[in-house]
């Protein structure tokens, strides 16, 4: 069958500012060392399976031309701009209904734009699995990362290990992101996988169980898809699209739906939630520190620290998050990297949006 | 009788790098919130006392476009180029010949170009009573700071009470940097002083105790005089000058010679010896920090931040001097601020001399 796939690409990332911008959020930089972008590295890692001319990437109408810099041989018509944010159930309905315009029936493989992967063919090889489920029935299948130590910072899923389709396993529910203590039960039982956000299933699948548990929001999107190709096509759905109620996929469907599967994914998955994961990616060296670019260190330790052009000189600093850009130089305490959105908060309130 | 002064400008100050470089020490940086240089400020508080016109500026000569920038009016030939650096005794020895030149005999105030005074007044007034000191007499009197804590990082200077001269006091001795404990003992006793490296003394005083004490650099010393606005000027400067041996005045003259008197300062002195000064210098606001330019904290306290033209941005950080140039930004653990030295020492190891 088609394999085609939807990268989601809408999101803000305000976590890595100042590197990241409303101009510019997480998907479109590049936080590993080889240059690429957050994007260009997930497109890059799902060619084997998928044909470009095959991927969709659903995002606001301000990015699309950065999806085009950053994707060339794209087509213009796959970059699907969401006339505001509605969570991913809306965001994976648009897409569903392209796709079903397009080919009828295909593998739709739903993907976020700003995560990383470290072994791209153990990812290809589970994603090939997944599809084999999607394919053999009206599967929902998602990809849960086997987790390795408690983190608190993702959902999980629990699976029945007694109930198999392939490498898959039956999904028994969603949990919220628990306690360190729930989170230590759940990794040791074995039964639990952090939810990645991955999907692979038939868009005839995913569209028939929007039919059904999101009746209203699956009405919209068939007058959307009746316009595609149309020159009411963008009218359509800046009409329609903001009225959709906004909810995740996971609420939406996963929870709800029948013939829920997890494939376990082994293959270096980080979110790349903050400033901190990137010591994770790119490594540290002897002094534990993570540096890039211009940058000269005396008696530190510890440290991440992103230079732009400028040189960044530390003396006896530990443990500090330091990222420079053009216009603005953040320095952070690693206990605090999750307190940026509090200086974005302070740049508003304070005339200093053009930082934003 | 005449008032001169010489105000010694040849220093690098490496310890306020990134702002400090090679060709723009301390001296020629504005480090308060008026803006004005600290050679400036200098200048501007001895102008009760004597003219634009009479104040030498002994430099290094690739400062001396910096010093006719920074103070407008100066003859150009009261710009004093040393060859090279000599410690202070040459180099006031450099000074008194030209003033000896010029005036014959005269009041010659000896003062550091790159410490800072917070009532001018009290220290016009005190200056006023080292003249008056060194005019009855062939008397060398330096003005002493009156310590108000244990500082380890200054000279020390003991008077003997009971020897009085005007506002003056005898000198015992000079001694160096002491420990904590001598320090405290120091101050407690009440005879101690802090040694600022200001000095006041007839011309015809410093010249006589040079001829006794430093013969080999007077003898230089009269024939750079003899060359004073001869066409050979320069040449005899930078023929004779380099052979002067390299020693403080304290050592050379203040510590050996008679007629030693120190006048009690008491008008908010600061060395400004590193970027821990500024906090003193410029006062803290609740969150005890000391912020200059565009910056924006969150959670962040006890911290002295220098922005430049960019956005400095912190969360939740403590104790950090930040200090941002157009091409270095410096992130240092106050603790730390002596050591930029040990930084400067890696940049010349790097191949990054740009930044020095």
């Amino acid at each position: 069958m088609k394999k085609t796939a939807l990268i989601m690409a809408g999101g803000r990332g305000e976590r890595f500012w100042p590197k990241s911008r409303q101009n510019l959020p997480k998907q479109f930089l590049s936080l590993t060392n080889d240059g690429k972008t957050m994007i260009q590295l997930t497109v890059e890692r799902i060619l084997p399976l998928v044909h470009l001319e095959d991927i969709y990437i659903a995002t606001n109408a301000s990015y699309k031309n950065l999806v085009l810099e950053q994707l060339p041989g794209l087509p213009e018509e796959n970059v699907l701009c969401e006339p505001v944010g509605r969570n991913t159930a809306p965001c994976i309905g648009l897409g569903a209904v392209h796709i079903n315009h397009k080919y009828e029936d295909a593998i739709m493989m739903v993907l976020p734009s700003d995560h990383l992967i470290k072994y791209n063919d153990s990812f290809a090889e589970t994603l090939a699995q997944a599809c084999s489920v999607a394919e053999s029935g009206e599967n929902l299948v998602t990809i849960g990362i086997t987790p390795n130590y408690p983190e608190t910072g993702y959902g999980y899923i629990k699976t029945n290990k007694d109930d198999t389709l392939g490498k898959s396993f039956g999904v028994e529910c969603f949990v919220e992101k628990p306690n360190y203590d729930l989170a230590k039960a759940y990794v040791e039982s074995g039964d639990y996988y952090w939810n990645s956000g991955m999907f692979i299933w038939k868009v005839s699948s995913i569209l028939t169980n929007m039919q059904h548990l999101m009746e209203d929001t699956y009405t919209g999107l068939q007058k959307i898809k009746a316009a595609i190709g149309t020159p009411d096509e963008t009218a359509v759905l800046e009409r329609i699209f903001p009225n959709f109620v906004s909810d995740s996929i996971d609420y939406s469907i996963m929870e709800k739906a029948a013939h829920i599967y997890l494939i376990p994914g082994n293959f270096g998955w980080d979110d790349v939630g903050s400033w901190l994961a990137v010591e994770r990616v790119k490594g540290t060296d002897a002094s534990n520190n993570t540096l890039t670019g211009n940058v000269v260190t005396v008696d530190s330790s510890n440290c991440t620290i992103e230079g732009h052009e400028r040189l960044i000189a530390t003396v006896g600093i530990q443990d500090l998050i330091i990222v420079d850009t053009a216009d603005a130089v953040l320095v952070a305490d690693k206990k605090s990297a999750g307190d940026i959105k509090k200086l974005l908060a302070v740049l508003r309130e304070t005339d200093k949006e053009e930082y934003l």
